[in-house]
């Protein structure tokens, strides 16, 4: 008889040192998976209750705020993210699962809409409202080992769903998966419900087997446009094919408008340089591309910045693999014709587990696409393109996210060259505008930066995502696979579906389809909305 | 120079004859969709407003109503379907066409949400809408020139939703087509509209273009489940995917209590075989898959559904290939072990351009999965299987639609075996119960039919969607490829993506997202629904 072959192991990992913490749990097979996936199927009923639901996050939520010093400790010994940076995060991740319980206790999530016939018997009634879509498979995120990993934004908004999750832990931090999963389960055992309405899934191949499972309904998924593209395509590729909502990539490209950059050059320069390191740059919200007028004051950002980021010390990458992705996108980058360094440009001698802040800059003609003749816009080139052609193929690399705290400023001439670069920019999560109080240009601005982003922010930056019901994070592809959102109140949507009830009497039905509303959730009766004196 | 090859022509054919009418277009090259697909996109900005959608929907409602005889006439020597039928649908399509005018003069598809932080400056400002997509791709169904073709409701939501169409044509209808899209055309002179945002395209390499366009954004599509997977798999394998939304199939399962049967066996089967023969059989609602019960009841029920459907004189394919088809899938499960012919089975001596309806009859354990061992339920078959074990992979083809008149009984003997074979039937549009008043088990039922279908009825027959707000045309794979429906309001989600603006001062946002809420739209702001007094 063979002998089972042993599974592969699965370390913790100090990013700090590249040594092994600890071993925490077996990579899992295809049986381990099936095994997930289909105790969470079984467990679907659980979660038929809203109230259930909420007490279940709530529950999630204190075990979490409980758990927090060692919460804490072991994300930071896994990611090095700090703790001061952590524990916000886990204040934020307790919040997002508090919220969702409103959500779900609430029940306008249900999105309920009833239709009478004008005359009794003239016609069906109809009473539609959403349904859960079934088992939901999370990716867990390298660089939110909390907020966006086993008790993150996905499987909050999952289990206010009443979908139960199966989520495949993060190499990054697999200790804190295993962690976070025990609070998790303790909490079911607390409010009574499966602990299998959370399944934890370890390992590559584990990934490739939740997303191909049949009983599998959705998928969220935040990482690398690489990695996400390929299972975005398995998904569809199913025999029933699935939704995928993934976050692969963001520019996050920011428009500074020549009259902000000379009222505010130094603290927008400062602004940019903070948001840009937030995190050591391993933020899918960094500002990547910023659009700054040439001239004197967008050359006083410039130096703002830079200043500004050759103070922030280098940070640690989540993995060796980040670390050495940065330095050789910063280099590619600088090494463009036309592109100069503000700041030092992280070379071999940086070490692997160091993420240098980087600053690059070039005229933004370079990045418009060239004209088909060979000769066309080749005198547009700004006068500091010392040589280079505008829209030489190359310099889309300026236009893809570099993730780690790198930061291209492109100088343009003009609004119309400025709109330019803009058009070629692919989906991203955000977009900014800095601008003026009742400057006349800057409504132009705003239908072409929603154009290409999910949240457009006038001011600030995009870096700290709010967790309020209005929050839109997502964006165009490659920013998201789907038009939903990971973070707000509406992120439920993904794990929806609507079902209609035609003319089923109100004993067949569940309360919030009876005429009555006696759980007074939010409706549309009738064409009317139907607010409960709540 | 190359002689420009010249492109296939485009002719409307009479399905009663095979003989070709008139030669109407000629088929749509690459250049010539890409054209209109680039018109289209640029004619974007002319849908922004609302209120020009909305009067740009109520001329083309208009247009249509006084179209109505040459519409009429036209579909009807395309299809065949029959002027009485075809007026139904005409109206039905003009008053889909309002019924999204009220949506986009209402504003309620904009989902507004506003959050405000508890103390001013204390957090971002939210204000979160959804906003048109881009240019949509509708693929025009076979089976409805009008409601489900060019000025069909895909078209009438995406416009709604403020995005311009480009309309794939169906071969059996292309003269409709043609007619349909100058009444739009005239519509949106009358508006000040560009003709651009309703383009339309004829061939089958045309669609496949329209898949493949870059400015494309998302996919409407009632067809087939071969050509719909096939286009499906396009979409998801862009660059850029996009979403496909199409509804593929769909078994539409009955399921007929031991009661309901008892008390009205008659009834039930004359309301059947109606629902079955309806429009000869070429709706995707129609029911092809009714579990009764064994014994006397179920047997005057099949009876009176047999002879029904004897006195339906047979109807036109709406062509040649769905005839063939047709009558091949008639023979293929005819032939199965185990299944009965309650009526003549179509065959070679039926012309291919008639459907006759059909009603086949097999105990219901013949559709139950076999076990995985060999001999497992092989006792289990019911009386009338002679010789046929339970669960043979081949009878799976009697849980697949079959595109015509033909309808499947599955007798069952108790709840429990009604209940397997449904759990293997594939996602459906509609899943309808038939029981009587204040029946204990029909509680237990409902939610065994929402999941696998997106409408369920108790009582009445699922042919004939109500064009109401609640309503909901989609379901589970492969009855729809994504979440949503293509009847309703919420039809316009499709067309829509959320775009969240932070901190952004009024005068650079849409009065929508005011706080004043000048236009009065439906909102929630700071977790409360804003109701405005319309």
């Amino acid at each position: 008889m063979p002998q089972p072959i042993p599974q592969a192991k699965v370390w913790s990992l100090d990013p700090r040192t590249g040594e092994r913490r600890a071993e925490v749990a077996v990579e899992s097979d295809t049986a381990a998976v099936d095994r997930a996936v289909t105790a969470a199927h079984q467990a679907l009923p659980a979660l038929a209750d809203r109230l259930v639901r909420a007490r279940l996050l709530l529950a999630a939520a204190d075990a979490l705020a409980k758990a927090g010093d060692e919460l804490v400790n072991t994300a930071d010994a896994e990611t090095a993210l700090g703790s001061a940076r952590l524990t916000g995060e886990l204040a934020r991740t307790a919040g997002q699962l508090r919220a969702f319980a409103t959500v779900a206790r609430e029940g306008a999530l249900l999105d309920v809409v009833i239709d009478h016939p004008a005359t009794p018997g003239a016609g069906p009634v109809l009473r539609r409202w959403l349904t859960p879509i079934g088992v939901v498979g999370v990716f867990a995120a390298s660089n939110f080992p909390l907020a966006f990993s086993v008790l993150g934004g996905d499987t909050a908004s999952a289990l206010a769903a009443g979908c139960p999750v199966v989520v495949k832990a993060h190499a990054d931090h697999p200790a804190t998966a295993e962690l976070a999963a025990r609070l998790l389960h303790a909490a079911a055992r607390e409010v009574g419900v499966p602990a299998a309405v959370l399944g934890l899934v370890h390992g590559f191949a584990a990934g490739v087997d939740l997303v191909r499972h049949p009983a599998l309904r959705a998928v969220g998924f935040t990482g690398s446009l690489r990695g996400g593209r390929a299972l975005s395509d398995l998904a569809a590729a199913r025999p029933r094919p699935i939704p995928f909502h993934g976050e692969l990539g963001s520019l996050n490209p920011v428009v500074v408008t020549e009259r902000a950059a000379d009222e505010r050059a130094a603290e927008i320069g400062t602004g940019l340089a903070g948001s840009v390191t937030l995190g050591a740059g391993q933020f899918c919200t960094k500002p990547g591309l910023v659009l700054v007028p040439a001239g004197p004051a967008g050359d006083r950002l410039a130096a703002a910045t830079a200043a500004a980021l050759a103070e922030v010390p280098a940070g640690v990458p989540l993995d060796g693999r980040i670390g050495a992705a940065y330095l050789a996108g910063c280099q590619a980058r600088a090494a463009l014709p036309g592109v100069a360094s503000l700041t030092a440009v992280p070379d071999a001698e940086a070490p692997g587990r160091r993420l240098r802040p980087c600053c690059l800059e070039l005229p933004a003609a370079l990045l418009i696409e060239a004209e088909p003749e060979p000769d066309a816009g080749a005198g547009a080139g700004a006068g500091a393109a010392t040589g280079a052609g505008a829209g030489n193929a190359d310099h889309t690399l300026l236009l893809e996210e570099c993730f780690g705290p790198l930061v291209v400023l492109a100088r343009y001439r003009d609004a119309a060259e400025a709109a330019a670069v803009l058009a070629r920019v692919e989906g991203s999560l955000t977009a900014t505008l800095h601008t003026t109080p009742h400057e006349p240009e800057a409504a132009h601005w705003l239908p072409s930066l929603a154009a290409i982003a999910g949240r457009v922010l006038v001011g600030g930056w995009p870096t700290g995502v709010a967790v309020l019901p209005a929050m839109h994070h997502g964006g165009p592809y490659p920013a998201s696979t789907s038009n939903s959102t990971s973070v707000g109140a509406t992120a439920v949507e993904r794990w929806l579906r609507p079902v209609v009830y035609q003319d089923a009497p109100p004993e067949l039905l569940p309360p919030e389809l009876h005429d009555a509303n006696p759980l007074r959730v939010p409706r549309r009766v009738d064409g009317q909305l139907e607010r409960p004196n709540a």
